[in-house]
């Protein structure tokens, strides 16, 4: 399976957001609704700050960095 | 290998703008840096409007929108 973990990123820490990440769907202005296989669902209020599928990892940050 | 398609969807089309993409960082507001598993890479104007990794598929599309 090629799903993603997705981090959420500040002052140089990462925190896990959720595991095995299918969807992520733009909702609005900086909103986005992650869905993973297992399918549980997380919103996450920021940006995408990159991303590395090989590695399996989103990893998103505030909006105001 | 996970990684996945880039495409570019604008009037209900979709349209690949890079394939077999490993990483997507963000370079600023609306920017995009796309590099593939071959190392070839794109630039991208816009926002990414979804993403489905388990279907290899990220979607983007103009900011107006």
């Amino acid at each position: 399976m090629c799903e993603a973990n997705a981090y959420w990123t500040e002052d140089g820490n990462e925190r896990l957001i959720l595991e095995s990440v299918d969807t992520v769907e733009a909702e609005g202005p900086g909103l986005w609704r992650l869905v993973n296989i297992f399918g549980e669902q997380r919103s996450v209020q920021g940006r995408i700050s990159g991303m590395s599928l090989v590695e399996h990892k989103i990893v998103f940050e505030a909006l105001n960095q």
